[in-house]
């Protein structure tokens, strides 16, 4: 079982923005910026495009109030979106806040948030969905 | 106009790997990686999460057969997907082979490849859709 599946399970603690039958979404406690979130699908499947057409078209749809959300919780210029996928093999996609490409960046080193900064920051963009 | 609407009409040549009645694949002529490829929707919209829904749910589907077929085309561990959408106002999706998440690092020096490469990962790209 992946760590994301762990998380899924609530075996691993997280900091949960949204879930519906197909995908759960929460913050990367790796963050490159405040607000960084990440959506996976609740079946794992090690590349984004090996997932099944079903979810393939209910993810943007899935992604897009909480991207919205985001954008409205965090200053920025817009919500950027990622997809590498080279350290968990289970499919997962980053929604990031960002203001330059460097944002987006992900051999920069990542932010060290605290529980109260995160919880703040998951707070704020629940109360945007 | 934006340059990308300027490209899907043909008035800019491009490198076309796909196209349906609503979104248009070509190869990106600033690539991070040989087979670097920009899905753009044929009608404009700045930001990529402003998109329709119904854009939405057909965009990974679009963008998937065309993923499968640039992995097959160039030596990667998978093609990466990114969203970033500071430089043109008209939202649009990368997709890059990569090795590393250096491979989809926006800030690093672009790839400089002869219309003779371009051609040669285009058609090998388009023999795998």
């Amino acid at each position: 079982m992946t760590i994301f599946s762990k998380i899924i399970k609530g075996e691993i603690p997280s900091y949960r923005i949204a879930e519906n039958d197909h995908f759960y979404a929460f913050l990367d406690i790796f963050p490159l910026m405040e607000g960084h979130t990440l959506i996976v699908p609740k079946v794992e499947t090690d590349k984004f495009f090996d997932v099944s057409d079903e979810l393939m078209a209910e993810w943007l749809l899935f992604a897009k109030p909480i991207a919205k959300a985001i954008e409205k919780a965090v200053p920025c210029n817009r919500v950027g979106m990622c997809v590498v996928g080279l350290e968990v093999p289970h499919a997962h996609m980053h929604l990031v806040p960002i203001n330059s490409a460097d944002d987006l960046n992900f051999t920069r080193a990542k932010l060290k948030l605290s529980p109260e900064e995160f919880k703040q920051v998951q707070e704020r963009i629940i109360a945007g969905l």
